[in-house]
C-alpha cells in the first residue's frame, strides 16, 4: 500500500522532470564556463574528487554501524545504509537541492532548481548539486546508528526521504543558502564551515529524537534497570569503517572550500587530522582511567568525535587549536555516552554523542578559536575572529544562536516525524522480531548464514 | 607443466622488452609535454586519480564476489580477483595495449606499442596505458563472478590472460581505437562513453559463456530440477564491496573524458549517482512486490546494474534521463536474474545480468536519450543526438549494430575459449573438490580457519 | 603511572604550542602564495589527494595485519593500528616534523618548526607537514605486524612515539632533509624517491629488532623446534587490506614528486603497478613450485613486496625495469620468509621480508636501473643514472652506503628501544594472556563475541 504510493510518487517525479527538462539551459557542455574562467578545471577536479570521498563515507557509516551492532541485524543495517543514500539522493534531486540552494524566499527556504530541470542543466549547477547531495546523504545516514536494531524498514525509508527532502535542506538553507542564520548581525553571522551543525548536529539530534521515541532495545537495560553494553559483532568491521570515514572526511572538510585556489586547504587537512588524533587519544585515556582497559570502541568514536568537532572550525584555526578542540571532543564524546546511558537512552553506536554533541561543540569552537586568518569561504577579508583573537563575543553569539536553532529544529522535527510515523504505521518491530533479528524478518537474508552463532 | 610454459612466456616477454627498451623516446621526462600545453598538469592529476579509483574497483569486485559466495571458496575468489589484475596488467602491458591503441590496421587491430617499448617511453603513452590497463583488468575480473565456486584456478589464469590480451583489446580497438565500429556511417558511429559495452558487456558475455560451459554448481538445482538460491557467506562483505565499486565508478565514468577541461564531468558524476540510485530502488521494490522482503542482494545488484547501464550514456544525457535509464536497469537486472534461473544457467553473483544485460541496455540508451549537449569525447560539436532529441534513428542503428557485435564477439570468443580449455586441461574441479571447497584443494588455506562453520 | 606521564607530556605539548602559536606567520591564508605561483592550486590538489590515499593505507595495514593474525587478537591489532596513527601524528606534529625538515644542523638533524608554531603557520609548511606526517605514520605502523600477538599495548604506544618522533625523522632528515646521506659525493648522493629505505626499511628493521627481542609466539615453534605456520583468521580481511594498500600506494609513489607539473607521474603510476604485479605472480609461482598450491598469503605479500621495492626507483626507471625489479622482489620476499623461519624469528605477517628486505632491494635497484630520464625530484638535469645506463658505479655506491646506514640505524635504534622498554616495563604479555588473546586482557573486548570459535 504505502509502497505503491511511494512508487507512484517516484514515477510522478521523473515524468515531471522529463516534461520540464527540455528547456534551454545555460551551459550543459561546460565549454563556455571554462572559457570564462580557465581555472575552473582545477576546481572541478578538486570538488568532484572530494565529493567522491564524501560519498565513500557511506561505506564507512555502513561498516561502523554494522560492526557495532549484532550479527542478526547486519543485513538490515547494510540495507538501511545503502537505501538512505539511494532514496536520499533521489529525494534531494527532486526537491531537497532546490530547497537548499534555490532562489531564496525571505531567508527561509529555496524555491527553484527542483529536479535539476530547465536552467539547472548547467555544469556549475550539477557540480553544486553533486556536492550538496553527498552532504545531505551523510546527514541522513547518521540517524541510522541511533535507531539501529529496532526500527522498521519502511519507517526508515520514509524518514530518509523526509530528512533529505525537508529537515536537512531547510536548515542548510538557513546557514549555507543565504538564509537568516547566515545573516545574523553578530560577527560574520552564524558560520559552519563544513557542517558540524548543518550535517552532524542535524543528523545527531534527529537520531536522538528517534532513539527516545523508539525506546531502548531489549536487553539494553538489565533487571536492575541499569544500562548494559551490548557488544558489536565485528570489531574489525567497525574499525575499518572508522578508517574509511576518516579518509572520507578529507573530502568533507578540505573540499568545503569549494575552490582549489584557496591554498588554505592544506591547513584544513592538517587540522582535521590533529583534532581527530587528539580526540581519539583523549577518549582512549579517559576510559583507561575508569576501566584499566584500552577501549577500541571509544577510541574509534573519539576519532569520529574529533572529526565532527573540527568540521565547523577547520578552516579558521591553527593546528594547536585543533589539538585543543580535539581534547575537548574526547571529553564530550565519553561524557555524552555516559550521560545518555544515565538517561537510559539507547544509542547503539554512540551517534548522538559523536555527531550531535560534538557537532554543537564544533559550532561553539568557531566562536572561540577562529584566529582571523581566513574569511567566509574566501581567502580575503573580512576574516573570521573568535573570542580569543580580537573578535569579541560577536561571533560567539552567532554560534550560540545557531546551536539553539539546530538543536530545536533537528530534535523538534525528528520528534514530530517519529511520533507521527509511530502513530500511522508503527515504527518499532515486534518484540519477537527484534529478538530474532531484523535480517530474517524484514529481509529474509541472514548476514552470515554459514557461521555458527550461538543464540543467547 | 603449464606453469613452466607460463613462466617461460613471462620471462620471454620482459627480456624482449629489455632488448627494445633502450631506444630513444619522445618525452619520458614530461617537461616538453608540459611546456607544449601547461594545462596538462590538471589533466594528469584528474586522469591518474580517476584511474586509481578504477583500480580500487578490484577490491570491490573481490568483496562482492566473495561475499555472495560460500566461505569454503573465499580464498579461491580472493586469489582469482588478485591474480586477474596481476596477470592481466602484465598481459595488457605485453600485448593488449598495443592491440587496443597501437597503429590501426584496417580498422581491425592495433599493431604497435607492445611492452611500452621504444617510442612508447613517453609520459603521454604511459598515462594512456595506465588508464586502459585498469579498464582491461575490470573486464577480466567481471567474469570471475559468473564462473565462481567451480572453475579450476589454472584455467582461470589462462582465461585472464586471453581476455586482457586478446578478447578485450580487439573489441575495444573497434570502438575506442579508431576501429571499424567507431566509423559506422550512422549517427556518429558506435558510441560507448565509458564502456557499458567495451568493458561490461564484454565481461558479462564472456562470463555467460563460462557459466554455460561449466554448468551449474552442485546444489544449485533442487531434486525437482528447479534452481535454488545459495546464500552468500557474508552480506557485510558484499555490501562493502558494492560501496567500493560505486566509489570507484566515479573514476570510471567521469574520468573517461580523459580531460579535466571538459567541465561536463560534473554532469557525468551526477548522472552516475542518480542512475544507480534509481536502479537500486527499482530492484528493491520489484523483489519486495514478489517476496514481501527487502532484498539486499538485489538492491546491491540493482545499484551495480544502474552503474553499468549509465556507463555508456553518462556523458550525453541529463539527470532525468539517468533516472529513467536507472529504472529500466532495475527491471533488466531483476528480470535477467529470473531469466537465467529459468534457463538453469548458474551465475552465482548475477554478473551476467548486471554487466552483460545492462551493458547492452546502456548502449541502447545512448541511441535514445543522448540530448545533443556533448560531443564524442569533446565539448564541442558535432554533439551526440539520440532518437528523442532530433537525432533520428541514426545513432540508434549504430548502437544496435554494436550490441549485436559485442554479444557475438564476447560470447563467441568466450565459448570457444572455455570449450577449448575444457578439452585441453579440463576447467571444472572434481565433484568432491567442489563439495569440499576450492580453498583447501587449490590453495591449502581455508578462509576462516578459526570459525566454526557447520558443513552441509 | 606511565599513562599519567604520557598524558602530562601530551598536555605540556599543546600548552607550549598555544604559547608560541600567536606569532606572526608568512601566509596562513594562501592568497599570497597562490599569487606568486598560480600553478600551486594543481599542486595542492595533487599532493593533498595523494596524501589522503597514503593516510588510507592505515586501513590497509590494519586489515592485512588483523586478517593474517588470530581472531583473539583482532581488537588489539586494530587498536594498535589506530593508535599508532593517532599518537604518531601528534608526536610528529610536536617534534618529528621539525627534526625532519627544520633548519638543518650539520647534516644531522632539523631544529625548527616544532608544533607548527610561529612562522610555520603557513600554507606551504602545513602542506609539507601533512605529507610528511602520513609517511611517518606509515613507518610506525609497519612495525606492528612484526611484533603482533605478543607485545604489550603500553610498550606499543611508547614505541610508536619514539619512531615517529625520533628514529624515523632523524633518518628521513639524512635523506630528505638535506642531511649528510643526500650529500654523499657519489652519483647524486643517496637517493630514495618515495621511501623504500626511509619508510619501509626503517619500519621493517625496527620490526625485526622487535621480533627478535620478543621471541616467537607460543605455538610458532613445534615440539621439534621447527617453525609452523599459524594461519590468519580472515583471508578476506587480509586480501581487502592488500587491495587498499595497493590503492594507497598510488598516492605514496606518484605523489612523491610533490609537484603535479612533473608529468613523470604517469610513468611512476605504471611502474608501481607493473612491479607489484610481477612480484605477486613470481611469489605465487615460487610457492606453487614448492607446495603445488596457489598460496594467497604469499601472492598478497608478493604484491606488497613489489610495491615496496619499486618505491625508491619508481621515478627513475622504465616499465621493463619495473617488471624485472618485481620479479626479483618476488624472490626476495619468498626467500626472506623462509630465511627468517630458518632463524626461528617469528614475524607473523611477513613485515620484515616485505618492508625490510625489499626496502633494501629497492634502494639497490636505483643504483642499477635508473636510466637518466628524470632528476632528483626534478624534470630536468642532472638526471639519475644507474650502473646499466652510463652512471658507472657512483650511484650504486651511494645506494650501498645508504643501505648499510638504514639497516644499522633502524635495527640498532629498534634493538636498544625494545631492550630498554623490556627492562623498564616488560614488553611481552604474560604467557596465559598470550594464550587467551590480547583482546580480552588488554581491551576487554573480543573481536567477534557472537561467533563460535573453538579454542585450541
Amino acid at each position: 500500500m504505502s509502497r505503491r504510493i511511494l512508487f507512484l510518487a517516484f514515477l510522478t517525479v521523473f515524468l515531471l522532470a522529463a516534461a520540464v527538462g527540455a528547456e534551454t539551459a545555460p551551459d550543459p557542455t561546460g565549454a563556455a564556463t571554462l572559457k570564462a574562467d580557465p581555472g575552473k578545471a582545477v576546481d572541478y577536479v578538486w570538488i568532484l574528487l572530494c565529493g567522491f570521498l564524501v560519498m565513500f563515507m557511506q561505506a564507512g557509516f555502513a561498516c561502523v554501524e554494522s560492526g557495532f551492532c549484532r550479527a542478526k541485524n547486519v543485513t538490515n543495517l547494510m540495507t538501511k545504509n545503502l537505501m538512505d543514500f539511494v532514496v536520499g539522493s533521489l529525494a534531494f534531486w527532486a526537491l531537497g537541492y532546490g530547497i537548499l540552494l534555490g532562489t531564496d524566499w525571505n531567508g527561509l527556504i529555496g524555491t527553484s532548481k527542483f529536479f535539476l530541470a530547465g536552467d539547472s542543466y548547467d555544469v556549475e549547477t550539477y557540480l553544486s548539486f553533486f556536492w550538496q547531495m553527498v552532504f545531505a546523504a551523510t546527514a541522513a545516514t547518521i540517524v541510522s546508528g541511533a535507531v539501529a536494531e529496532r526500527l522498521k524498514f519502511n519507517a526508515y525509508l520514509v524518514y530518509s526521504v523526509v530528512v533529505t527532502l525537508f529537515i536537512y535542506p531547510v536548515y542548510a538553507h538557513w546557514v549555507w543558502g543565504s538564509g537568516w542564520l547566515s545573516k545574523l548581525p553578530f560577527g560574520l553571522g552564524h558560520l559552519d564551515f563544513a557542517g558540524s551543525g548543518v550535517v552532524h548536529a542535524v543528523g545527531g539530534f534527529v537520531g536522538l529524537a528517534g532513539a527516545i521515541v523508539l525506546g531502548p532495545r531489549f536487553g539494553k537495560l538489565g533487571k536492575d534497570g541499569k544500562p548494559k553494553a551490548i557488544p558489536g559483532h565485528s570489531i574489525s568491521l567497525a574499525a575499518l569503517g572508522t578508517f574509511i570515514l576518516w579518509f572520507g572526511w578529507f573530502g568533507f572538510n578540505p573540499g568545503s572550500t569549494f575552490n582549489a585556489h584557496h591554498l588554505r586547504i592544506s591547513v584544513i587537512a592538517v587540522n582535521t587530522t590533529l583534532c581527530a588524533s587528539a580526540a581519539s587519544l583523549t577518549a582512549l585515556l579517559l576510559v583507561l582511567g575508569r576501566t584499566k582497559k584500552y577501549d577500541l570502541g571509544m577510541a574509534l568514536n573519539g576519532a569520529l568525535a574529533g572529526l565532527v568537532a573540527v568540521t565547523a572550525p577547520c578552516a579558521w584555526i591553527a593546528s594547536w587549536a585543533a589539538v585543543i578542540i580535539g581534547i575537548v571532543a574526547g571529553f564530550v564524546v565519553v561524557g555524552g555516552v555516559y550521560f545518555l546511558d544515565s538517561l537510559k537512552i539507547d544509542d547503539p553506536v554512540g551517534a548522538v554523542s559523536v555527531h550531535g554533541f560534538n557537532g554543537v561543540w564544533g559550532l561553539l569552537a568557531v566562536g572561540i578559536f577562529a584566529d582571523g586568518t581566513y574569511g567566509n569561504y574566501a581567502d580575503k577579508a573580512p576574516f573570521v575572529q573568535g573570542l580569543l583573537f580580537g573578535g569579541g563575543a560577536g561571533q560567539l553569539i552567532s554560534q550560540l544562536i545557531g546551536i539553539v536553532v539546530v538543536i530545536a529544529w533537528a530534535f523538534g522535527c525528528g520528534f514530530i516525524l517519529f511520533k507521527a510515523l509511530d502513530a500511522i504505521i508503527g515504527i518499532r518491530v515486534d518484540p519477537h522480531e527484534e529478538l530474532q533479528g531484523l535480517d530474517i524478518v524484514e529481509h529474509g537474508t541472514p548476514g552470515y548464514p554459514e557461521f555458527y552463532i550461538p543464540r543467547t
